[in-house]
């Protein structure tokens, strides 16, 4: 049975200033940040840029991120397209790229067809299909469609559906679900701002943006809470919450990008449409890592 | 300074089967549930069913309820109205029938005009002008409207707010808020749905409808959290979910109400247009109490 | 049968700069309004504050309005509360102070509760209960509800409601709800910004807030709907556009009256928390009415 | 100046019934469907589940259209990509495959992202590098972002976006947009449930779901209105709202094709997830398309 536990960065794909794909860069990224205690590493999720890649481009993101993956630590890769057979199609991509795990988001464009009936069926087909270990992914931020514990919890029942990144961060939902899911059934918390909470009611990690430049303090929180720490596991969560709000929530995978360069990992341009933070944000970035001594 | 610190049961207004105000029979609940360690209760919060209640009606549950509540229990009362008048009227008649401290949810008729300006000028006011301190009062189920961290933080630099009771859930904004707000300013968790990761991230206590019922369990998951013993706090917590979905997020006050007349208190009828279980409900309901052994 | 068809200001309560009630400014307004071709009035709606004045005083508004509203126009009287027996009380108060029909808003405090068969059992109970015909009142952005044409279109079948009001602006709804309806049963627009497209589908008039300020146009797009003149009809609808967005849409009932206070008509203060309009909106609204030639 | 004045399907692409593509039969509708008075047909529109396409597929179906689209008609085709690169590139794709105008869906899996200034930076340089005209899409139901009139009008002054389709049905936005936008910028209404109410504030056709299958009735509300028959377009628009119900708002693509099978056009099954429509609906759409005496 794979194991979550731990902290994952969902590592940003790497662009040149032509906006053409990197991936040498990406992999200095993911050698300087092999040094932390994490749990693996998250390719082609909401902050890889999954989205604004072509078919090509995401099977190459995913080779290349394998090779400076070691193998003490765990690639997932998120796989999930609109269609049945696409996802399934991208999942044995990235199975045969070697990842460990697949993250599917639930296709959310026909979110009106979107029952738990179709849902279901979707994921059940795509964790029948699948090679490797197939972890749901809510993102109701960028999908527009929240997945109910109800439909978790019945896809906990299938035995190659080994867990959930929830990063609606609905923090009733998160319990109920950990209560209701199938023994083993593992749940990552998606975002820095509700790591500590989804901890105390049986999240085993997270999937952190944050992870990617305070891989430190997010660590922080899960060794603190596990040893039965509970202020200091505060403290460091309370810490991570302007970060989180300036880099992740408001200003989203640009901002953190630009984070990234401020502290010598490369974080470069995203895709257009996405727009690099303006002057205020960049400074105010710069500040919040300064005064939260933030360094790689 | 008030310590808010515990368990507070929001106390549903009894009515006769006319659906006549029934004060004593409200009596008679405060009074069984004061042998159980809870730091207060809340009169007139929308459990309470005020905005069901006449001007005259909401005066005379106020002085009913302090008659029944022992001086050793606070007594927090629901005085947000739509206007500033309204409001500073009634949280001086509460404060005349003896509450502790007055409970304000923020005015949303207008939510359009309802900016952060207006909002803190509308509890300055209140505050100003109140004889007993105010706990801001968040509950974007029934008001339509979320505070936002911001918003409250700054209200809680004035002397007289000394707190907010959240039913809106986000995790992420109630930690924001423990972080920001002035040191000494008390987060009450608004559901026992999330009472535990509450706990984490600093609030001191609840107010839950769930407490109207299952006291003990509530008391359990903050005493449990206190002396350090996270499994326990997890055990009574996740116990707590199904009743809180079935009675409380599911079936509102009238099925709060079948729960207490299930238990021996007084539950009675809501007013209409709220409607009685149906036999459905009503036998779940019924089956949660008893496989739960809740008990009072 | 009372008959709808035409267009209704919701006229504003006014309040002296204390904010209290100034019912003699009130009436005033109506004298001077009522030269225009207008339906009737309609009293104790959102822009009259309703939900700002206690029991007392909206008694008194509606006592006073009567007074003020020759008997050639209807007074319609918002009656909407939360409870069904408050809301039938103050229904057979407007029916003793005068008024033709009852604009009855949905209850929407509890909304989780206000399933289609509790909404339906509100409406006929009052209905049945109520001297005059009722319209119903459907005002997502106040309420927080919308109501279904399903729901609509069952109400329309009970002999004492005649009408609604609706101010959601879901046209296809609209056209749903005028299609399902029982034959007579009238469809007001409840904003200036769909009247136009309201009538083409079948509405038979409106109650607009800037019936209050542009009397004239308001009426004009309806007749020259009815003479066919459709390039007519647009151009006015098309000149209420950037009038509505200032004042209604953006602005508020602090806007509509600063309007009123401009045309020489008594606007005067909302009541807290609403606020006034700041300096920049204030010169907006002048502008827009001085180049539209808006003349009371 | 292209002319965009008129009805035109969306076309559903289809599937054979292992989901392989099968443009014969679409090719097979277009040519049946040319038949009629229509302006024109959408091609990878959201009929078309132009999601659920594979990157070669999408210029597969580009290209079957246009072979089958005789010249007097026009060729739309939906070329909207999370990415402005892969939106420009699939615009040029279909450019080079004969379509006459580009029908761009905004990105928005980065929502948050996605402001007026981000979005308009996208269409300006996708309108920058078409060979053919734009029109911009507006789906809020499928993209979960709303674009509001501002950023349209700003749009409009673009010499190569030349209009809207616009899905949401927001009527007073749609009056807001004619109203503002640049002479000349084309508005066509979404779906059929709103289309008379559009053309009365000035749009001058639509791409209509419906006119996949009720063509006829669909042209019929436009001939109607320009030839000033209110009363005849009125009940056409009327005739139109049960199906469009049952068939495109709750049923979906899987509906629409269940009801082209009917008809005796092509349907076939739609890409998992999407489900076929159950033996109820499928019930309900034969009756509805019998008693309206739907005939191809």
């Amino acid at each position: 049975m794979i194991k979550l536990s731990g902290i994952f960065p969902p590592v940003p794909t790497a662009f040149d200033p032509d906006e053409n794909l990197a991936v040498d860069k990406m992999r200095d990224n993911l050698r300087r940040l092999s040094k932390f205690d994490l749990a693996g590493f998250l390719i082609l999720g909401s902050n890889g840029e999954k989205v604004m890649l072509s078919e090509r481009e995401q099977r190459e993101v995913l080779d290349s991120a394998r090779a400076a993956i070691t193998q003490n630590k765990l690639m997932l890769a998120g796989t999930g397209e609109q269609s049945t057979r696409a996802t399934i199609d991208l999942t044995k991509a990235a199975a045969a790229s070697g990842a460990d795990a697949a993250l599917v988001l639930n296709p959310s464009y026909y979110r009106g067809q979107m029952t738990a009936q179709a849902l279901i069926a979707h994921y059940s087909e795509v964790a029948d299909a699948s090679p490797i270990p197939v972890i749901v992914y809510n993102m109701p931020a960028c999908s527009g469609l929240d997945l109910t514990a109800d439909i978790v919890i019945q896809l906990s029942r299938h035995s190659n559906i080994v867990g959930i990144k929830d990063s609606g961060g609905n923090i009733s939902k998160i319990a109920e679900i950990v209560r209701g899911a199938e023994p083993g059934f593992q749940v990552l918390a998606g975002s820095a701002s509700f790591l500590l909470p989804a901890l105390s009611v049986g999240a085993v990690g997270g999937v952190l943006a944050l992870a990617n430049i305070a891989p430190r303090q997010c660590i922080e929180v899960l060794s603190s809470y596990h040893r039965g720490d509970l202020e200091k596991a505060r403290e460091v969560q309370f810490s991570l919450i302007p970060l989180n709000q300036a880099i992740t929530a408001t200003g989203g995978v640009p901002a953190l990008k630009a984070a990234m360069d401020h502290l010598g990992l490369y974080g470069g341009p995203s895709r257009s449409p996405l727009l690099p933070p303006d002057e205020d944000r960049l400074q105010a970035i710069t500040r919040l890592l300064e005064s939260h001594e933030i360094r790689i």
